[in-house]
Protein backbone atom coordinates (compact mmCIF):
# COMPACT_ATOMS: atom_id res chain seq x y z
CA UNK A 1 0.00 0.00 0.00
CA UNK A 2 1.50 3.53 -1.17
CA UNK A 3 -0.06 6.86 0.79
CA UNK A 4 0.50 9.51 -1.73
CA UNK A 5 -1.32 13.09 -2.31
CA UNK A 6 -4.55 13.34 -3.47
CA UNK A 7 -5.02 15.06 -7.20
CA UNK A 8 -7.98 15.79 -9.03
CA UNK A 9 -8.63 12.49 -11.01
CA UNK A 10 -9.19 10.63 -7.43
CA UNK A 11 -12.09 13.07 -6.81
CA UNK A 12 -14.48 10.16 -7.98
CA UNK A 13 -13.08 7.46 -5.76
CA UNK A 14 -12.91 9.78 -2.97
CA UNK A 15 -16.54 10.26 -3.38
CA UNK A 16 -17.15 6.63 -3.32
CA UNK A 17 -15.32 6.11 0.12
CA UNK A 18 -16.49 9.59 1.63
CA UNK A 19 -19.82 9.55 0.59
CA UNK A 20 -21.20 6.51 1.77
CA UNK A 21 -19.69 7.42 5.54
CA UNK A 22 -21.46 10.62 5.39
CA UNK A 23 -24.97 9.30 4.64
CA UNK A 24 -24.36 6.68 7.39
CA UNK A 25 -23.55 9.55 9.40
CA UNK A 26 -22.83 6.85 12.72
CA UNK A 27 -19.03 8.20 12.88
CA UNK A 28 -18.57 11.59 11.19
CA UNK A 29 -20.27 14.88 12.84
CA UNK A 30 -21.18 16.06 9.04
CA UNK A 31 -24.89 16.66 7.61
CA UNK A 32 -25.90 13.25 6.29
CA UNK A 33 -27.21 14.73 2.58
CA UNK A 34 -24.35 16.22 2.18
CA UNK A 35 -23.87 17.08 -1.57
CA UNK A 36 -20.90 15.28 -3.94
CA UNK A 37 -19.69 18.79 -4.79
CA UNK A 38 -20.45 20.01 -1.06
CA UNK A 39 -18.81 16.66 0.43
CA UNK A 40 -15.32 16.91 -1.94
CA UNK A 41 -15.09 20.76 -1.17
CA UNK A 42 -15.05 19.72 2.36
CA UNK A 43 -12.42 17.16 1.55
CA UNK A 44 -10.37 18.47 -0.54
CA UNK A 45 -10.53 22.17 1.27
CA UNK A 46 -7.45 24.62 0.78
CA UNK A 47 -6.98 24.54 4.31
CA UNK A 48 -5.49 20.96 4.08
CA UNK A 49 -3.31 18.26 2.25
CA UNK A 50 -5.82 15.42 1.20
CA UNK A 51 -4.15 12.20 0.67
CA UNK A 52 -4.87 8.55 -0.92
CA UNK A 53 -4.23 5.39 0.24
CA UNK A 54 -3.52 2.89 -3.05
CA UNK A 55 -3.23 -1.03 -3.06
CA UNK A 56 -3.52 -2.59 -6.55
CA UNK A 57 -4.24 0.62 -8.47
CA UNK A 58 -7.11 0.58 -5.75
CA UNK A 59 -7.98 3.51 -3.74
CA UNK A 60 -8.72 2.28 -0.43
CA UNK A 61 -8.60 5.31 1.81
CA UNK A 62 -7.72 8.78 2.15
CA UNK A 63 -7.49 11.27 4.64
CA UNK A 64 -7.02 14.81 5.63
CA UNK A 65 -4.30 17.12 7.69
CA UNK A 66 -4.29 20.47 8.63
CA UNK A 67 -3.93 22.70 11.02
CA UNK A 68 -6.36 22.24 14.25
CA UNK A 69 -6.60 26.11 15.57
CA UNK A 70 -5.35 29.17 13.84
CA UNK A 71 -2.89 31.67 15.94
CA UNK A 72 -1.11 30.81 18.62
CA UNK A 73 -2.74 26.83 18.24
CA UNK A 74 -1.42 26.83 15.06
CA UNK A 75 1.27 23.98 15.81
CA UNK A 76 -1.58 21.07 16.48
CA UNK A 77 -2.76 19.52 13.76
CA UNK A 78 -6.42 17.14 13.12
CA UNK A 79 -6.87 14.83 10.78
CA UNK A 80 -9.71 12.97 9.33
CA UNK A 81 -9.70 9.43 8.15
CA UNK A 82 -12.45 7.47 5.94
CA UNK A 83 -11.61 3.87 4.86
CA UNK A 84 -13.29 1.73 1.70
CA UNK A 85 -16.57 -0.04 2.40
CA UNK A 86 -15.44 -3.50 2.23
CA UNK A 87 -11.45 -2.95 3.20
CA UNK A 88 -11.69 -1.97 6.82
CA UNK A 89 -9.94 -4.25 9.20
CA UNK A 90 -6.72 -4.29 6.85
CA UNK A 91 -5.10 -1.68 8.58
CA UNK A 92 -5.60 0.98 5.86
CA UNK A 93 -6.47 3.46 8.85
CA UNK A 94 -3.51 2.54 11.11
CA UNK A 95 -1.21 2.97 7.89
CA UNK A 96 -2.88 6.29 6.97
CA UNK A 97 -2.45 7.24 10.74
CA UNK A 98 1.44 6.03 10.23
CA UNK A 99 1.59 8.66 6.99
CA UNK A 100 0.23 11.08 9.02
CA UNK A 101 1.82 11.40 12.14
CA UNK A 102 5.26 11.38 9.83
CA UNK A 103 3.77 13.75 7.39
CA UNK A 104 2.59 16.14 10.34
CA UNK A 105 6.07 15.99 12.27
CA UNK A 106 7.35 16.92 8.76
CA UNK A 107 5.49 19.82 8.01
CA UNK A 108 6.63 20.86 11.69
CA UNK A 109 3.30 20.32 13.78
CA UNK A 110 3.98 19.15 17.28
CA UNK A 111 1.31 17.25 18.20
CA UNK A 112 -2.21 15.72 16.58
CA UNK A 113 -5.69 15.93 18.04
CA UNK A 114 -8.62 14.62 17.18
CA UNK A 115 -11.85 16.82 17.91
CA UNK A 116 -14.54 14.36 17.70
CA UNK A 117 -14.43 10.35 17.90
CA UNK A 118 -17.82 9.20 17.94
CA UNK A 119 -17.13 6.61 21.44
CA UNK A 120 -19.96 3.83 19.73
CA UNK A 121 -16.70 3.72 16.87
CA UNK A 122 -14.86 1.71 19.54
CA UNK A 123 -12.24 0.10 16.67
CA UNK A 124 -11.44 3.36 16.12
CA UNK A 125 -11.31 4.76 19.72
CA UNK A 126 -8.95 1.39 20.44
CA UNK A 127 -6.99 1.91 17.31
CA UNK A 128 -5.99 5.70 18.22
CA UNK A 129 -4.98 4.18 21.65
CA UNK A 130 -2.67 1.79 20.13
CA UNK A 131 -1.47 4.60 18.32
CA UNK A 132 -0.67 6.71 21.68
CA UNK A 133 -3.54 9.16 21.41
CA UNK A 134 -4.62 9.53 24.98
CA UNK A 135 -8.64 10.58 25.16
CA UNK A 136 -8.17 14.12 27.28
CA UNK A 137 -11.75 14.87 26.81
CA UNK A 138 -15.11 13.58 27.14
CA UNK A 139 -18.38 15.52 25.71
CA UNK A 140 -21.19 13.91 27.00
CA UNK A 141 -24.31 13.57 24.50
CA UNK A 142 -22.19 15.66 21.58
CA UNK A 143 -23.25 13.04 18.63
CA UNK A 144 -26.42 11.69 17.47
CA UNK A 145 -26.22 8.36 16.69
CA UNK A 146 -28.67 7.04 13.95
CA UNK A 147 -29.55 3.52 15.59
CA UNK A 148 -28.13 4.59 19.35
CA UNK A 149 -29.35 8.03 20.16
CA UNK A 150 -27.00 10.54 22.05
CA UNK A 151 -23.48 9.04 22.59
CA UNK A 152 -20.44 10.89 24.05
CA UNK A 153 -17.53 12.33 21.63
CA UNK A 154 -13.74 12.04 22.69
CA UNK A 155 -11.32 14.45 21.98
CA UNK A 156 -7.98 12.32 21.65
CA UNK A 157 -4.52 13.77 21.56
CA UNK A 158 -0.98 13.04 21.15
CA UNK A 159 2.61 14.83 20.93
CA UNK A 160 4.36 14.39 17.69
CA UNK B 1 -27.36 46.87 29.46
CA UNK B 2 -29.16 45.62 26.28
CA UNK B 3 -28.07 42.34 23.84
CA UNK B 4 -29.09 42.45 20.63
CA UNK B 5 -28.40 41.22 17.32
CA UNK B 6 -25.57 42.94 15.52
CA UNK B 7 -26.02 44.45 12.05
CA UNK B 8 -23.73 46.23 9.17
CA UNK B 9 -24.08 49.72 11.33
CA UNK B 10 -21.88 47.99 14.23
CA UNK B 11 -19.45 46.96 12.03
CA UNK B 12 -16.67 49.58 13.10
CA UNK B 13 -17.48 49.54 16.67
CA UNK B 14 -17.09 45.50 16.26
CA UNK B 15 -13.65 45.89 14.82
CA UNK B 16 -12.59 48.07 17.47
CA UNK B 17 -13.31 45.23 20.28
CA UNK B 18 -12.30 42.48 18.55
CA UNK B 19 -9.03 44.13 17.27
CA UNK B 20 -7.22 44.26 20.25
CA UNK B 21 -8.23 41.24 21.28
CA UNK B 22 -7.45 38.93 18.02
CA UNK B 23 -3.95 41.41 17.98
CA UNK B 24 -3.41 40.67 22.08
CA UNK B 25 -3.59 36.78 21.00
CA UNK B 26 -3.87 36.05 24.26
CA UNK B 27 -7.53 34.35 24.73
CA UNK B 28 -7.93 33.58 20.75
CA UNK B 29 -6.41 31.08 18.23
CA UNK B 30 -7.01 33.62 15.26
CA UNK B 31 -4.45 34.68 13.24
CA UNK B 32 -2.63 37.80 14.96
CA UNK B 33 -2.36 39.60 11.67
CA UNK B 34 -5.73 39.12 10.47
CA UNK B 35 -7.50 41.70 8.48
CA UNK B 36 -10.58 44.17 9.69
CA UNK B 37 -12.20 42.69 6.73
CA UNK B 38 -11.14 38.77 7.67
CA UNK B 39 -11.91 39.93 11.01
CA UNK B 40 -15.24 40.92 10.34
CA UNK B 41 -15.67 38.25 7.82
CA UNK B 42 -15.24 35.49 10.76
CA UNK B 43 -17.03 37.02 13.51
CA UNK B 44 -19.82 38.03 11.59
CA UNK B 45 -19.83 34.53 9.25
CA UNK B 46 -23.43 33.21 7.91
CA UNK B 47 -22.73 30.09 10.05
CA UNK B 48 -23.65 31.89 13.09
CA UNK B 49 -25.83 34.77 14.89
CA UNK B 50 -23.58 37.85 15.86
CA UNK B 51 -24.73 40.02 19.09
CA UNK B 52 -23.30 43.14 20.94
CA UNK B 53 -24.43 44.79 23.99
CA UNK B 54 -24.95 47.43 24.64
CA UNK B 55 -24.86 50.23 27.44
CA UNK B 56 -25.39 54.13 27.04
CA UNK B 57 -25.50 53.62 23.54
CA UNK B 58 -22.48 52.46 23.69
CA UNK B 59 -21.48 48.94 22.03
CA UNK B 60 -19.17 47.26 24.90
CA UNK B 61 -19.22 43.58 24.13
CA UNK B 62 -19.94 41.40 20.99
CA UNK B 63 -20.43 37.49 20.78
CA UNK B 64 -21.63 34.94 18.31
CA UNK B 65 -23.19 31.71 18.94
CA UNK B 66 -23.01 28.54 16.49
CA UNK B 67 -23.63 24.82 16.09
CA UNK B 68 -20.28 23.48 16.66
CA UNK B 69 -20.45 20.73 15.07
CA UNK B 70 -23.00 19.76 12.08
CA UNK B 71 -24.88 16.79 11.24
CA UNK B 72 -25.24 14.64 14.47
CA UNK B 73 -23.46 17.01 16.19
CA UNK B 74 -25.32 20.15 15.60
CA UNK B 75 -27.90 20.00 18.68
CA UNK B 76 -24.76 21.05 20.51
CA UNK B 77 -23.69 25.27 19.78
CA UNK B 78 -20.44 26.89 20.21
CA UNK B 79 -20.05 30.67 21.43
CA UNK B 80 -17.54 33.09 21.82
CA UNK B 81 -17.60 36.10 23.81
CA UNK B 82 -14.90 39.67 23.38
CA UNK B 83 -15.65 42.74 25.83
CA UNK B 84 -14.09 46.12 25.19
CA UNK B 85 -11.08 47.40 26.58
CA UNK B 86 -11.99 49.04 29.51
CA UNK B 87 -15.26 47.49 30.14
CA UNK B 88 -14.15 44.83 31.52
CA UNK B 89 -14.51 43.41 34.82
CA UNK B 90 -18.37 45.31 35.08
CA UNK B 91 -20.19 42.01 34.22
CA UNK B 92 -20.22 42.55 29.94
CA UNK B 93 -19.61 39.19 29.37
CA UNK B 94 -21.42 37.28 32.02
CA UNK B 95 -24.28 39.63 30.73
CA UNK B 96 -23.36 38.01 26.96
CA UNK B 97 -23.00 34.69 28.17
CA UNK B 98 -26.39 34.79 30.02
CA UNK B 99 -28.29 35.93 26.62
CA UNK B 100 -26.58 33.15 24.88
CA UNK B 101 -27.84 30.21 27.06
CA UNK B 102 -31.57 31.58 26.64
CA UNK B 103 -30.99 32.43 22.99
CA UNK B 104 -29.50 28.60 22.40
CA UNK B 105 -32.19 27.51 24.22
CA UNK B 106 -34.65 29.24 21.97
CA UNK B 107 -32.95 27.88 19.20
CA UNK B 108 -33.50 23.89 20.23
CA UNK B 109 -29.36 23.69 21.11
CA UNK B 110 -29.16 21.24 24.07
CA UNK B 111 -25.54 21.98 25.52
CA UNK B 112 -23.28 24.63 24.64
CA UNK B 113 -19.16 23.38 24.40
CA UNK B 114 -16.29 25.94 24.52
CA UNK B 115 -13.56 24.25 22.46
CA UNK B 116 -10.76 26.39 23.39
CA UNK B 117 -10.37 28.34 26.81
CA UNK B 118 -6.42 29.36 27.14
CA UNK B 119 -5.65 28.30 30.75
CA UNK B 120 -3.75 31.26 31.45
CA UNK B 121 -6.94 33.32 31.01
CA UNK B 122 -7.99 32.69 34.59
CA UNK B 123 -10.86 35.40 34.72
CA UNK B 124 -12.23 33.49 31.69
CA UNK B 125 -12.27 30.50 33.21
CA UNK B 126 -13.78 30.98 36.75
CA UNK B 127 -16.40 32.67 34.72
CA UNK B 128 -17.26 30.07 32.86
CA UNK B 129 -17.30 27.78 35.60
CA UNK B 130 -19.48 29.67 38.05
CA UNK B 131 -21.75 29.95 35.37
CA UNK B 132 -21.95 25.90 34.97
CA UNK B 133 -19.44 24.80 32.87
CA UNK B 134 -17.43 21.83 33.56
CA UNK B 135 -14.42 21.05 31.98
CA UNK B 136 -14.32 18.47 30.05
CA UNK B 137 -11.46 18.21 28.13
CA UNK B 138 -7.34 19.65 28.78
CA UNK B 139 -5.59 19.91 26.11
CA UNK B 140 -1.83 19.74 26.89
CA UNK B 141 0.31 22.35 25.37
CA UNK B 142 -2.18 23.48 22.32
CA UNK B 143 -1.89 26.83 22.83
CA UNK B 144 1.27 29.00 22.52
CA UNK B 145 0.81 32.33 24.92
CA UNK B 146 2.79 35.25 23.42
CA UNK B 147 4.58 35.91 27.12
CA UNK B 148 4.06 32.36 28.44
CA UNK B 149 5.04 29.72 26.08
CA UNK B 150 2.72 26.76 25.66
CA UNK B 151 0.04 26.36 27.97
CA UNK B 152 -2.68 23.87 28.09
CA UNK B 153 -6.55 24.73 26.74
CA UNK B 154 -9.90 23.39 28.07
CA UNK B 155 -12.98 22.40 26.45
CA UNK B 156 -15.96 23.52 28.90
CA UNK B 157 -19.37 22.33 28.21
CA UNK B 158 -22.62 22.29 30.10
CA UNK B 159 -26.01 21.31 29.18
CA UNK B 160 -29.19 23.64 28.45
Amino acid sequence: MIVRLANDEDRAAIWSIIGPTIRAGETYALPHDMSEAGALAYWLGADRETFVAVEDGRIVGTYYVRANQAGGGDHVCNCGYMTATGETGKGVARAMCLHSLDHARERGFRAMQFNFVVSANERAVRLWQAMDFAIVGRLPGAFRHPRLGFVDAFVMFRDL
